[in-house]
């Protein structure tokens, strides 16, 4: 049956036009052309500048045939070629695939083999492990190089050697400043490729849409309270989900990128102090960079800085002295597979006013759905039916909504997995509080089964971060003829602390029940990921040899 | 050509859901259920409450019948029950049309048949003429009263009497608060439904869907500069283009919508005093009133507060009273067609040190488009061409995007005309400046041509407004042997302030060209709409009988 609210109302290009974070781009250096875009090291881009070499870019690219649906690899840091590549690759319609610059040349090589890549462009801070994935790939992309014009005199990494066919600064020159900005064909059209860590097997492709792109920019913009032309600085890499979509967030409030090369103190507080920085990302890791900076590297800053984590919830100790040193922590949560950040812990007025440690407790959830994503549940994957609101039921957290993937690249199983039911299986376990806010329990596989009873490595590990020496930690199980597994821990001191083992399970005792407590306490360096995820399968390989 | 990123990625419910205001009431109530989302006099309604009675309101329509695609009108104020029909009704699949509480039976009742109304909510003060309009329609809606419990003891009008098949409050209550809360099935299903106001012909039905609503509420957040908890006072009307989407834009940021029957200043001052208002909306009357407000219903605020106008441009005494009165106000600009506001004069740092005029001259343009808006241009209707960016040649305003409208509804020329060549037709002209803000200067039919020379009107008013006892003004064309046409002013002079017809015309040559300066002023209250516009079809009229 056909309404009168369906007949003679098509679509059509006055009243329906593609979502894409392109069309912000295009607005903000039309109408702010002298805004600072872009600040690194001494460079200034405005608008106009940023919208005009990214257009360069495109062209240049188009010129060398790439086009609808190619791949356009890059091996960058957050530098301005990166904030280029995010537009000027997908107005020709191409696919901005970004490598993890950690990457050994192996996972490299699988990655552009997978992608198909037709274009490379590589920093040349990355360059040997690049030439290394060249000779083990099957494909033979045109390889650009990019020379940093600011890659610092006290780099801790020197330049490599040149391995391209172009330099990207020739590369750029070569283009257009007025090719045309085209929309997507569709919303649906991929945008950007992320591959997974892949800590089981090969790693999967997340493909996103300019659809969700677009959508991620209003709900980062909006969740992050940013106002006109916030200060962003890069300290979350734009290859670990494009950077949590912000260099198209960016975009909509003309806001300033400050690029960073490499997350040290230093940079970072002067940034916030010379840039007024307004906003930045990270994981734990840059939290604990910037409270234990040296107080020489520290600097004075009047603005209050909005500071967005995800990974592990902060520790009360960290969230306590990023409050004392000028910032407001936001935790978020989410995969690449949900384009970052698609859960946040909305924070309460009146949370301000509960002692310090049931804040924390608050502080540690992971949250409510953002405004862009449609569904957020905890359910029981075999049934699909939502665990009970009680905060203790665990099950499987799933997302549904227009900031999900795609799907994974040529995996159609995969995807089929990851899309079961009509929602996205996140494979992390967590509990839904009354309130409606979830909380991460663990991993499936990190979940810790000792004499049929189910320990949250996650628990252990918020008791051990509440001894005052602990500066991180990982707990995995280790097998026992008795209780089939037990906990243990592996600890890292804060430089000039010292604890002993005993202390540290009496630590434990006294916060948790017995039977979830280390039975073996194991002082060592925590392996992280390049974005600070502590590296839990490392130290399960570790405990096997125990 | 398919190519891999077209391959096993299709939409399924994980990853593609559609796009609707609704989502935002359902994660502000159970994110925030305890926040307040309505305040109305002595009635307090937090979110949890807001979308249980939404629930409800659902919950009754169904059982009455409607869904999908049926109509459901509305003859309300500022009420809660407005704010619950912008919820409620759309939650069942069926469509919102909102009434101007200012119209007569005559064309109420065309409206209830073009619209095919099925159901029709009343607020009491217009029972006589809906009474009068269900007389004359053809169509026999299910009537319901609602009998405002704020109706204020002070009212300037009385309540009219029940002319209904049921009470609005016991048809809530029949309802169950935990109805299930759908989504639309498609983002392109019609949400609302609004008449233009139709100064020649019939008044035509202009269609919203779900995916416009929803982002115009985050546009609005953003370009409004919504933070957590925003509290809005109702002074712009919400059957005017949905009060410009933000019923539904609150949600975004579980914001406190604080009604308004009627706009007087001393319950404006009150509430934005008691209540610590951020936002509001309004013609500039609405600016009017608040700053020549009698000094005892005047209250002292300590917050900024946020106005945003539209219509005609604020003139520079205007501004500047509202700067001192503690008010920043953003001038915006849209049509019906447009979900209200397109358009927004994003104002500049560096234009806070011009002087006064100048500064006016920038506040008087309409501005770029809006982040939710795709295109918006200055073109040549017969061409199609844009016109050159000089601030000068003047082409008709053209939109294009996601925040158009579906169409006309049962008006397939109509629909057709407006889309032509894929670019909504405003039927407003203007300039495009060359920093790509567009400039209004008159609706084709507001062109005075005077001697073969084109007259904006808007032109010479903004002169007349400059003289400081003009409080309202309105410039038409009078028929003129010898030159075709002429300008005549109507002026409204402010209260105790005098000038003389010579006067106002000297005044004007000092500003103006001189075959731009009225050849006649008359003194005379200016006719204006509901909804604070000055009715330039009525001074048409009277101008013929000069």
């Amino acid at each position: 049956m056909t309404g009168i609210y369906d007949t003679g109302l098509e679509h059509n290009p006055a009243n329906h036009q593609p979502l894409s974070p392109l069309s912000y781009l295009e607005r903000a250096a039309r109408t702010f052309p002298d805004i600072t875009a872009v600040i690194h090291g001494s460079l200034r881009m405005t608008y106009a500048q940023f919208f005009a070499r990214s257009r360069r870019l495109a062209s240049a690219l188009a010129a060398k045939g790439v086009g609808k649906g190619d791949t356009v690899t890059v091996m960058l840091s957050n530098t301005p070629a990166m904030l280029e590549a995010h537009f000027g690759v997908p107005v020709v319609k191409a696919v901005l695939h970004s490598l993890n610059t950690r990457l050994d040349a192996a996972i490299i090589a699988f990655q552009l083999d997978h992608a198909e890549t037709k274009v490379l462009i590589v920093d040349r801070e990355f360059s040997a492990v690049v030439k290394e994935a060249l000779g083990l790939a099957s494909v033979t992309p045109l390889v650009i190089d990019y020379d940093d014009p600011e890659y610092a005199a006290d780099a801790p990494y020197p330049k490599g050697e040149r391995i391209g066919d172009l330099d990207y600064e020739t590369f750029v020159r070569s283009g257009d400043p007025d090719f045309a900005w085209s929309m997507p064909d569709d919303e649906w059209d991929a945008i950007s490729l992320n591959y997974t860590s892949g800590t089981t097997g090969n790693p999967k492709g997340v493909v996103y849409h300019h659809r969700g792109a677009a959508l991620m920019a209003y709900a980062n913009t909006i969740h992050a309270g940013m106002g006109r032309h916030p200060v962003y600085l890069w300290t979350l890499p734009m290859f670990h989900c494009n950077g949590w979509c912000f260099p198209w967030t960016l975009a909509v409030q003309a806001g300033t990128h400050v690029c960073l090369r490499w997350v040290r103190a230093k940079p970072m507080y002067d940034a916030i102090a010379d840039h007024g920085v307004t906003h930045l990302c990270g994981a734990p890791v840059v939290m604990s960079t910037l409270i234990n900076a040296a107080d020489a590297d520290k600097r004075e800053f009047a603005q209050t800085v909005t500071f967005n984590t995800a990974a592990a919830p902060p520790p009360e100790s960290v969230l306590a002295g990023m409050a004392d040193a000028g910032f407001a922590v936001t935790h978020l949560y989410g995969l690449t597979e949900t384009y970052g950040p698609a859960v946040v812990n909305e924070w309460k007025d009146e949370w301000d006013g509960l002692e310090s440690s049931a804040r924390a407790t608050r502080k540690a959830r992971q949250g409510v759905r953002y405004a862009a994503l449609e569904g957020l549940a905890v359910m029981d994957p075999k049934t699909m039916e939502q665990t009970p609101p009680d905060g203790e039921t665990i099950g499987e957290v799933m997302f549904r909504g227009n900031i999900v993937m795609k799907g994974y690249l040529k995996n159609r199983k995969a995807t089929d997995e990851a899309f079961a039911g009509g929602w996205f299986h996140s494979g992390d376990l967590g509990v839904m509080h009354p309130d409606g806010y979830i909380q991460l329990k663990d991993r499936s596989k990190d979940i810790i089964i000792s004499g049929g009873e189910n320990i949250s490595s996650i628990e252990v590990e918020d008791a051990l971060y509440k001894h005052p020496a602990v500066a991180a930690c990982g707990v995995v199980a280790r097998h026992d003829d008795k209780w089939g597994e037990t906990p243990v821990a592996y600890v890292e001191l804060k430089p000039g602390r010292h604890a002993s083992e005993d202390e540290i399970i009496e630590h434990c005792r006294a916060l948790l029940a017995k039977f979830k407590c280390p039975r073996t306490v194991i002082f060592d360096e925590i392996p992280k990921t390049s974005t600070g995820k502590i590296q839990k399968f490392v130290l399960r390989e570790r405990a096997k040899s125990l």
